[in-house]
C-alpha cells in the first residue's frame, strides 16, 4: 500500500465512510471525491471535493495533484445521465468509449472505467483491500443458524442467483420453503426486500419452520474489486421486516458494512448471518492489480 | 374431442370461464369443477360444483358420473394448504406422491397431478386446443408495432427469462433500454409490474425511445397443457401504469386472454403488442396426449 494518500470514490452508502475511518485510524491519508447526489456530510472530516462525470480531466489532475495514485471505488453508483455539452477535453476523448460500454451491463461498465483509470496511470483497489476487516468471513456470523430448512432454501436461491449472474443480473435472491419470492432488479436488494415484505401472506404460507432467507452472491465474473455485494444493518432489518429467517454471504467475496452493528440486530431480531463457503474457493483480489507509477 | 361433457377445473381468473363459454358457443357440454378460494360467480351458468383438494375421490367420482373424461385445468392454481385429517382414501392413497412433488417446483407439481389424473383415465386437454382462439399468433397483434430499440430489450429480456426458466422461475421479466426493472415470482406478473411502476423515475432513466417492454414466455419443459403463460386486459393495464413501451408473448405458446380487449386496450394506450416466432419453433401439444377410453 502507498505512503501517498489513497483516492476513494465515493458512492451512496455507509462504504465509502467506512473505508475512510480505516484509512484514517492506519493513519494513511485519503483525498475523496464525491459522486454527484451523493449525499457524504461525513466528507468534511477529510480531504474532499465533489466531481463532475463530465470533467473526468479535473477528477484524474486533481489525484494527480495530490499524488493519488490508488484508487478505492466504494459505495452505490447510479448509472449517470451524462451532459455531452459539459464535457472537458479528456472526457470528450474518452466518451466514445465509456457510453459504449453502458448499454452492457454493470459488469462490462465498471471493466471499462477501471481501464480508463489503469491506462491514466492508477491502480485500482478494492475496498476490501484497504479494510479488509469489512469482508465476510465463512459460517455462523451471529448468534443465530439456519436449520437444516433454511440451508435447503440457501441452496435453492444459490442456484437462482446463479443461473442468473449468468446472463449479468441481480445478485440478491429470496426463497422460502423452496419458493421463489424475490429477484433482485436495479432497484437494488432493500427495494426487492420490502417487495417481499408486502406479499400476500395466503401466498406465502404459513411455515414457521422454513420463513425465508436472503441469499447475496456475486455474479460469476463480477468485478469484484469495483464492485462487491454488500449487506449491512438496512439488509438485516429489511430481512426482518419481510420476515425471513436470515441472510447468506460467500464469504470472502462479500462485504459486511458496519459489522458489528449488523451482527447485532440480526441476534437481536432473531435473524441468522451466515457466510457460505464458495465452491470452488473464490481467490478474492487482492494482489493481482497492474501496479503502475 | 368427445361428445361426452368436457370437465374444466377452475382455478382464478377469466380463463376458464372463456374456455366454458367457447365449449357453450360449439354445443359442447362441460362439467366446471371451483378450486377452493376461487370466485366463480360465473359457474352458475354452468353445470359446476365445488372441489376440496382432499377429496379426490369424490372429484374422479363426479367427473365419471358425469362421463367426463377430457380434463381442463384453466386458470391460476395457488399452492393448496392441505388438512391431511380430511382426506378422503382416494387421496390418502395418493399423498405419498403428490406431496413428494410439492416441493420440487410447479412444473413437477403439475407433471405429477397430470399423471395422476392420467392414471385415473382421464386425458388432460390443453385450453387451447379446447378454445384454439386464446392462442398468441405471432408479428404485431394490434395497432402498434416495436421499434429498433424495443426489439433489442425484448431480446434482452427473453435473455434473463430463458436463463431463470432453466432454474424453474418466473416467467416474466421488464427490460428498459437493456436495464433489467423486474423478474416474476411468486406473486406474478402483475405484482412484478406494479413494483417496476414504483421505480424511482431517477434510477430508470429518461429514455423516450426505449421504454421498456415486458416479455413473458414459457420454462423450457414448461407443462404448456396445464399452465401456459397467459396475458390480457390486467396485463396490458398494468404495463401502462409501469410506464412500458409494450408486451411480447411467445406466438402458439402463450394465452392472449380475452383477445379482442386486450388488443384494444393495448392499442388506445400507445402499447404495442407482439406475437414472437420460437426459435426453434415449439411444437404446441395439441394431439399427443395418450388417449384412453
Amino acid at each position: 500500500m502507498a505512503d501517498k494518500p489513497i483516492a476513494i470514490i465515493a458512492g451512496a452508502g455507509s462504504l465509502p465512510h467506512l473505508v475512510a475511518k480505516n484509512c484514517r485510524d492506519k493513519g494513511q491519508a485519503v483525498v475523496v471525491a464525491i459522486l454527484p447526489g451523493v449525499e457524504a456530510s461525513w466528507c468534511r472530516d477529510f480531504v474532499s471535493f465533489s466531481i463532475e462525470f463530465e470533467r473526468l480531466g479535473v477528477l484524474f489532475d486533481t489525484f494527480k495533484g495530490h499524488h493519488c495514485y490508488d484508487v478505492v471505488f466504494a459505495g452505490a453508483i447510479t448509472r449517470p445521465r451524462f451532459h455531452p455539452e459539459k464535457f472537458d477535453k479528456k472526457t470528450l476523448a474518452l466518451a466514445p468509449k465509456l457510453l459504449a460500454s453502458l448499454g452492457q451491463g454493470d459488469d462490462q461498465t465498471l471493466r471499462v472505467i477501471g481501464e480508463i483509470f489503469t491506462d491514466e496511470g492508477f491502480t485500482i483497489r478494492g475496498a476490501h483491500e484497504i479494510a479488509p476487516d469489512l469482508l465476510a468471513t465463512s459460517g455462523r456470523l451471529g448468534r443465530h443458524a439456519p436449520c437444516k430448512e433454511d440451508m435447503a432454501d440457501i441452496e435453492r436461491a444459490t442456484e437462482i442467483a446463479q443461473a442468473l449472474g449468468a446472463v449479468d443480473t441481480g445478485q440478491a435472491v429470496v426463497v422460502a420453503a423452496g419458493l421463489c419470492l424475490g429477484i433482485e432488479t436495479l432497484q437494488g436488494t432493500d427495494a426487492m426486500l420490502r417487495f417481499v415484505a408486502d406479499t400476500d401472506p395466503a401466498l406465502r404460507g404459513k411455515s414457521n419452520i422454513a420463513k425465508g432467507v436472503l441469499v447475496k452472491i456475486p455474479k460469476p465474473g463480477q468485478e469484484l474489486r469495483m464492485d462487491m455485494p454488500a449487506i449491512g444493518p438496512d439488509t438485516i432489518i429489511n430481512a426482518a421486516k419481510a420476515g425471513l429467517a436470515g441472510v447468506a454471504v460467500m464469504a470472502k467475496s462479500s462485504l459486511l458494512l458496519d459489522r458489528k452493528k449488523t451482527v447485532a440486530l440480526a441476534d437481536e431480531k432473531g435473524l441468522f448471518l451466515f457466510g457460505m463457503q464458495a465452491d470452488p474457493p473464490i481467490d478474492t483480489p487482492t494482489d493481482t492489480a497492474t501496479t503502475k507509477g
